[in-house]
């Protein structure tokens, strides 16, 4: 292993135990230890994501790590065996197994890429997580095909804003739901071909109309189905819907899914093994990275110190913002 | 247009009106003539399925027409303009857009296949609807892969019992369930590598255990979900499940779904469009064909003649046999 010199502590935000915002607590740790292929990075910035607050409210053994941060940029600063795409100072940003919100967290060297050039630091912690779950459910559990038509509930959302950058960014034809008409035309500026305000009760028709009757392919759901009886109504044939978020027992009309062939699925990212993720990695890499930081750009709704995780996550509750709350950790 | 000297009228069984199995009636109609890549055949078996039950339950315009029927069992009388693959008096069995339960029916010469050496006329009229149900569902909805294991609900359906048979055949791994001990050891001397009762309140442990851990990857259903929390439990990671028969709503746990990435999917064999069905069955014709007659062979639960398709229906609504029942309508 080779390394710069490192601090014997560190400090990080722990999940205290099961709770509200107030059990985000620091605390001191030793560094964690690249292993095989793994990177450690001294943080820069750490994304907040839905995801660390519903670990939150479950408590400190939900995900296996007290830290919770799914996505962090920052210096490689100790190369663990078998590393040689990256060297200790490169700039980078990771999709984390947790542990992000910390002054030091570990990344596995095929999940890590370089910051772009025109994007700063801070803004590279809020690309992994929104990229890695968009790419994984439209091109891996939804394969879409460029000649469909794509929607994402939620698209000023972490993952929904950057998402619709990126995607219209490669020419596909992406469409968004919002709850409020300044989220609408967000959506619309961040790339979406249309958007709608998703307790329009003509939704389903809006949405035909707008894809000339063609109908939705691929539809990404963050709303636990709360629109499901539209969906079924806007889907082509063969459409996929992915659920993001769990929620409670989802009721489908078997006939209407018979009729259009319609598949109902949902995954988590992060117990995604690391071989696919590592191929939803090397599409990224191949094919969003060279648009980072021109076509495609994080919108900052709050960047906040580490020390004041807790707020970061009562800004998540709220969910008033458009794009991503970020941690400043270092510089 | 060819064809041989033909009466200008036929018998057939047309849906009265929506009702039981007494609205099935006789019926004088003309020869439907055959229109491109079509063959007229005159019927000597037609399989009846749970289908055509529904249909004449729904009344005589839910299909488009009056007479069911989706397979049947003839001899080519007549070539539509394009057909070069077949000659009059070739030995058929075909699958049908409904009108098998008459004297003459039209086919598509795309889902038309010769009568394999081993098979009796009336024991083909019972296998294009299976065959091609579980080839459409299993390895195209949900794309069976050699080194999965697959599950019928259903085991000695008219489906089922001809699909294990030819599915095992290929040594792909299928386990079925039944719904009595009977039915149970029937399914295993079709090839189910191991059967179970779908009321064994073990049942998703027992499934599990038979494929040593490694759970269903896909699982066909015709009961509407009504194991559906033992079919969760039982299935693998990235399982995906399809739904035959419509039924109500069925009630998704979300987190179970998105925990295993499992997708539940559905569909109708009828509306498919011909391109599909063709591939469907170009892939039937190479991989299964050779085996019928010798390793695959349908089992005939009743022989009934045509004017007895009410009775024919009657026994389906039993659900008592084990395999197919058929019509016979000529030498």
């Amino acid at each position: 292993m080779r390394m710069t010199k490192l601090p014997d502590l560190q400090t990080a935000i722990i999940i205290s135990e099961a709770g509200g915002p107030e059990v985000l607590q620091p605390a001191q740790m030793t560094l964690p230890q690249p292993g095989a292929h793994q990177v450690l990075i001294r943080v820069v910035a750490a994304g907040i994501n839905r995801h660390d607050c519903l670990q939150r409210a479950a408590g400190i053994h939900h995900d296996g790590n007290p830290v919770p941060g799914l996505e962090a940029s920052g210096v490689v600063v100790a190369l663990g065996p078998g590393v040689t795409e990256l060297d200790i100072g490169a700039p980078v940003m990771a999709l984390l197994q947790g542990g992000g919100y910390a002054e030091y967290a570990l990344a596995d060297v095929a999940l890590t890429m370089p910051v772009p050039e025109g994007l700063s630091m801070t803004e590279a912690a809020a690309v992994p997580e929104a990229l890695f779950t968009a790419w994984w459910n439209f091109f891996f559990l939804m394969q879409l095909r460029p000649d469909e038509f794509a929607l994402m509930h939620g698209g000023t959302s972490g993952v929904g804003h950057l998402a619709l950058q990126a995607m219209s960014g490669l020419g596909y034809s992406v469409l968004a739901t919002c709850g409020s008409a300044d989220k609408v035309a967000a959506a619309k500026r961040f790339g979406a071909r249309n958007a709608f305000n998703y307790n329009d009760t003509e939704l389903a028709m809006k949405v035909l109309d707008a894809t000339g009757g063609q109908g939705i392919s691929a539809l990404l759901d963050v709303s636990a189905g709360a629109h499901l009886d539209a969906d079924l109504e806007m889907m082509a044939p063969d459409g996929r819907i992915a659920h993001l978020s769990g929620g409670g027992a989802l009721s489908v009309p078997l006939k209407k899914l018979m009729a259009k062939r319609i598949s109902i699925t949902g995954s988590l990212l992060r117990p995604l093994a690391l071989a696919r993720k590592t191929e939803v990695a090397q599409m990224i890499r191949r094919d969003v990275w060279p648009l980072l930081g021109t076509q495609v750009r994080p919108a900052l709704a709050a960047v906040l110190p580490l020390s004041d995780a807790a707020q970061a996550h009562r800004e998540m509750g709220k969910g008033h913002h458009i794009g991503k709350i970020v941690l400043a950790v270092s510089d």
